[in-house]
């Protein structure tokens, strides 16, 4: 085939979105990949259709994924409350292996599509400690997958691209600002209601707003 | 907690019931995890709870997925038909990223659970030349683990363990059933009838069958 092709993880949220937009400035022909895993703030899969609508994506699938059966974390177990404050270290809000296991769906998608290039939307600067989101884990992981898979084997190689990794918060909205992206059709929060309003005190309304902020942009998200 | 944990990949054919008895043997406290990703041999899923009952697993965990959606095998795409002779290089039943996507699952549970090792029943002798059966792979795939998840970063360390790895099925067989397994509860056709009973004709009936031949002893597989 001669378009290029490629696989973004999209979860609706900010960061992800930015990616999508920068996957199309850079000419691939993206196919977006969300999760329904039982997430508290579902509003965040109606965004990502949103998104991906608005920006035109070839194909964008949802995947459903029983992660709560699995727990351990406040975004899918609904006994564990999302902490309204910063806390040291791993956060509860973080989910065992979740960008592994969304990156190993979206390598087994990008390997039948014969596309080479995964876009993830993980984020060093600005971000909740989650080990997954480090540049060491993408690596470890790219390695992984070209032992894994049939493609990697035959030496035609995956690469996962996390073109956000070294931005502040900051200079990922001014980038999606310069790609066009309506940040109003997003939702970060971890507990956003079901129009996709959201808190304004979790980790994640927190480092968004200061997204806007340091931007010197008007932050678009509504508040309930 | 003082009890050893451990996370088994269960699909209900010979290799994984082999793993977890040996599992079992080696004093862990055996959860076993069984993945619903419309598979054409669904009564693999059956055996699975059967072995996993007959063993007396503390856990029996099934994963809903719909790896159909991504397509691209003949396990699971009903386009594909599952071939009845041997073929050169990776063949049709491979399933894209299968066991990534299995292992990704099984570290999250892991994780929850505080287990540190995680078995899988691949092997590298007598199998169907998957990319992901390799020792390099397994390899990467724990590497990775261990810099993807918050016990991993706090040391604590987890352990892909592959103990059929460089066993013939010949060995496989004569290991289970010196831990007094029952074959006949296991299910390894790709295409097995709804009592579970084996076409005969395709690479996982072959290999299993040449297994019971090599050691020595009756097949007690149902074949329709």
């Amino acid at each position: 085939m001669s378009e290029k092709r490629a696989v973004i993880l999209l979860s609706g949220g900010l960061d992800s979105a930015t990616v999508l937009a920068q996957a199309q400035a850079e000419g691939y022909a993206c196919y977006s990949l969300s999760f329904d895993y039982g997430q508290r703030h579902r509003s965040e899969l109606a965004a990502a259709e949103r998104v991906a609508q608005q920006l035109a994506v070839v194909e964008h699938k949802v995947i459903t994924l029983n992660l709560n059966g699995i727990g351990g974390s406040a975004l899918t177990d609904n006994t564990i409350a999302v902490p309204q404050t910063p806390s040291e270290g791993i956060p509860i809000t973080y989910v065992p292996a979740r960008n592994t296991v969304f990156l190993s769906l979206a390598l087994g998608w990008a390997e039948v599509l014969g596309a080479r290039d995964i876009f993830i939307g993980v984020n060093a600067v600005d971000y909740s400690g989650y080990p997954d989101c480090r540049p060491e884990f993408i690596e470890a992981f790219e390695r992984m997958a070209n032992l894994a898979t049939k493609a990697g084997v035959e030496g035609l190689g995956f690469r996962i691209r996390a073109p956000l990794q070294a931005m502040s918060k900051a200079e990922i909205v001014q980038a999606g600002l310069r790609h066009g992206l309506d940040y109003g059709l997003t939702v970060s929060c971890y507990q956003a209601d079901e129009h996709g309003r959201a808190c304004g005190k979790c980790d994640s309304c927190r480092l968004r707003a200061e997204g806007f902020v340091g931007a010197g942009v008007a932050d678009p998200t509504q508040y309930f």
